[in-house]
């Protein structure tokens, strides 16, 4: 057989050759749409890639990107991998602080930022050493002095002068960073083989993503947190429109996008979908949408979400479970045969667990006692492997520990699997409440609570107790003008879980603490319980 | 990333741990139905990798098979190379000759071979030394004596004793001999890793094929043929339910296999499918079937047939191209969505093309003039590269001319590539017929002619000709009772083509004579010919 190397210019060479005329879309600052081809696109990074060059960017240095999701975003993921480099997408979200920190451990060369981002790159610019500075402006502002100005470069590059990678497959070309709840964020390298065999595994038709050149596609996820779930290579290699929503990524935004560019697949975190389902359901009739399938990761949807956009809506809410260091695609929710006949309440909660892996990606549970049965009852945590799962982190030899000794890795995320290899994630491990010697999962006692008519959102997490060691306690955030006494709640959870289960204590709080990319950051919480409730139980 | 190889034990233990409830089915010589699980047949493969092991079988060994398309040859299709040795099977068709030459060639060591084919077997046994000779049953008869007997092997099999091939994924694990018509036989060895990416490629929702665990597959394309086209390590990776038809190919038995079996995805060369509509045609109303997509490969499908099985019957007929060079699947007719509000006649004149590369596969044609432009019109040679493209052949110093000096592999055949990239097949380069300085296509011609009411099969092949140095002869085979004049069928013609592309001469014979995978025998038609018309036009 042929030695043909899986990489990031394979893709590029797909898109040149067949998709010339498909179409990419950014929605600027302004909210104006910006459009053009995937032929001016390979232009346009082949361009890039050879000023990259001009600039002393050499095989194996880091190119950081400080960047929203846009087609210049899009054009540093393919010139930066296809001249030898390794794109950094740096998450806007992270402190300055850690930016700083993360540049300095990546050692990144050059860094490309958005000219709305520039106020961010300000505040930690003094920490780094950085030799040159690309700003992306999308605006009539010229750049501020001192920067150079992204297409003055590209108008320079020369794309015959392109030299296309052309070694290893192993080779480093995406660097990301994991926006750890605790310690210093952690780098993980993706190769171009384990990028390429990602995209293929994601597009399957069995994944029930199976976006093809038919699809229009709008990246909500944002492209500095875990490649946007792959989907702009995804993308890139079957050929489908790209759309993308640069900074602006308020609701209304996002429908008047998903309408315009009649979207047929999407990917975000739960909230967002939240938001989308709301403003549908405030204006019946208003959007005339395309969607067929909405990607959700990062943490679970509720239940009656997922029937709800079904039924009011038409369009299949796909559960995912993945982490950045699985590049980050794990698991999809696909509908078993066994379902096809089931009644749609079946197919419901079956479609609330997040799925069955992806070709390629092996999984197995393990609690206290060894291995787990695959009985969709008993919990342990999870551990993967496979092609394009991460096997160290990048100058870290102390995170050894979340290997297993035959070269596993473990999630952190405590599951059930089922006799069909669906898994259910019932919490982060550091989250699952230990009482009296049983596990309680606060994502199931959450997704109860916003199950409640009052409840918008709800938080529940361990805090200490003289008695059971931990006890449950539930933080809720209420729906406008709605109000609910303990008695209330307590009587809700009671119809679905054992006794020992429901929470004693219950606060109402304006609004929950959440992560860089949008998940509750329970650690606040506990420390807020510690705050206020010294000495109690204890 | 993990160090995590591609190889074919990784699709068997995603079998064992996702799908152990699926079904495969076979049926048997006497037309009854055998089925069992998936994982009854994991433990079955584990049992003869182990009992395969003690008959000495040691990893890089060539283990034959002589099968039709059942369940004990998807066994030795998972069991051989999980052991690390090369499964190698034999086509049927080929001449008794040619299949001793092939397994001298080969070395193979070992022969796993169905006792109804043991008359086959017979005719070359005495050319070739083989060390251990397995026979599968398949029906209450005892085996020969001299014979080991395949099921009395397994039960001897220990699957505790299976030990899983865990070696480089550029290690051999399949070998296919080519059907060429003319010259001998020509080896090809497919490693696991290229199984397990053309395994990927051809199960992308892009390519239209798309099998997933909802499927029920009926693979009527031999597994002795090119891997029968890559559908049994494609349905076990995604857990489709697998039907084979063993040695019963009358339409007759297809048709009862693809009612009863519920069957959504079959594959065959035209000929049978052509059999299939006209039985379908025959007994309207008489078949429920469920049937999706049929995948056509071999040669093209002629345009009414492909509309005929849409409008009456709702199934695609998904064209195909490939070689085993290419493991096969190098290119499906999928619908481009520029064509997605074109009118149902586009979109057939369209899906008449063999179709875009799917995903890692590349193309380029060449003529005299070199690479030809991608406008749909200029003819060239395809050529074709892919890390599941073969780059050599077996033991065969002398076929490098079969590859360009940049390592393509010239395909032999002449196409038109759009500006989609979606070729259509003209000719082999060889049938092409070269009049007067201009190419003609007799595939174009044939499929003009088979268009006419009163013919069922033709062929046209280029013949001697004193002014023009070729011209094309029609030979035809009419349908029942049918008849049609010489001037008739150039009026047909005339509608379609220019004039120096009519045949002047057309003989109707009785057969068309055809290769052992059912394609028109072209050189024997021409060698007819010139006994019959020595002397004529030259």
């Amino acid at each position: 057989m042929m030695d043909y190397q899986l990489t990031v210019p394979a893709i590029l060479r797909r898109a040149e050759t067949l998709y010339s005329k498909k179409e990419i879309v950014s929605c600027l600052p302004d909210k104006n749409i910006y459009r053009y081809t995937y032929g001016n696109f390979v232009v346009r990074v082949k361009k890039l890639g050879a000023a990259l060059r001009k600039q002393g960017v050499r095989e194996g240095d880091r190119v950081a990107t400080l960047c929203w999701n846009h087609h210049q975003h899009l054009e540093t993921y393919f010139a930066i991998p296809c001249i030898g480099a390794i794109i950094h997408p740096l998450n806007v979200r992270f402190s300055a602080e850690d930016l700083g920190y993360i540049i300095d451990e990546a050692e990144d060369k050059c860094l490309i930022v958005d000219q709305v981002l520039l106020p961010l790159f300000e505040k930690f610019k003094s920490f780094i050493s950085i030799s040159s500075v690309i700003v992306i402006s999308q605006s009539s502002q010229p750049v501020p002095e001192g920067y150079l100005d992204y297409e003055t470069l590209l108008q320079n590059g020369d794309a015959d002068q392109f030299k296309s990678f052309d070694g290893d497959e192993n080779t480093a070309a995406f660097m990301c960073y994991t926006s750890g709840t605790t310690g210093k964020p952690k780098g993980i390298l993706y190769s171009h083989r384990s990028i390429l065999l990602h995209t293929l595994s994601s597009l399957l038709a069995s994944t029930d993503i199976g976006i093809t050149e038919h699809d229009s596609v709008l990246s909500i996820v944002p492209m500095f947190h875990a490649g946007a779930w792959g989907l702009p290579y995804n993308c890139t290699l079957v050929g489908a429109k790209q759309v993308y929503p640069g900074p602006n990524l308020d609701t209304e935004n996002l429908l008047r996008l998903l309408e315009a560019e009649q979207v047929t697949v999407t990917g975000a975190v739960p909230t967002v979908i939240q938001g989308i389902l709301h403003k549908l359901d405030e204006h019946p009739g208003k959007y005339k949408l395309a969607l067929r399938t909405i990607m959700i990761g990062g943490s679970a949807m509720p239940r009656f979400l997922v029937k709800s956009f079904n039924e009011r809506y038409g369009v299949r809410v796909l559960h995912t479970w993945g982490m950045t260091e699985t590049s980050p695609l794990g698991v999809t929710s696909t509908i078993h045969s066994e379902l096809k006949k089931a009644s749609k309440e079946e197919q419901y909660d079956h479609a609330r667990k997040q799925g069955q892996p992806i070709p390629l990606v092996e999984i197995r549970g393990r609690n206290e006692s060894g291995l787990i049965p695959w009985d969709g009852i008993t919990m342990g945590e999870l551990e993967v492997r496979g092609p394009f799962v991460a096997a160290s982190y990048y100058k870290d030899t102390t995170a050894n520990t979340k290997f297993t000794s035959d070269g596993w890795l473990k999630t952190g995320d405590i599951a059930t699997i089922d006799e069909n290899g669906f898994i259910e994630i019932r919490d982060r491990s550091k989250d699952m409440i230990k009482s009296g010697g049983e596990w309680i999962s606060s994502v199931a006692l959450e997704n109860a609570l916003m199950s409640h008519p009052a409840v918008l959102e709800a938080a529940v997490v361990g805090v200490p107790d003289a008695r059971w060691m931990e006890r449950p306690h539930a933080y809720l955030v209420l729906k406008e003008g709605k109000k609910v006494s303990t008695q209330e709640l307590k009587n809700h959870l009671q119809e679905m879980f054992p006794r020992f289960w429901i929470p004693e204590g219950y606060s109402i709080i304006d609004a929950i603490p959440k992560t860089s990319v949008g998940k509750f950051l329970k650690s606040a919480l506990r420390e807020k319980y510690n705050r206020e409730y010294p000495a109690i139980n204890r």
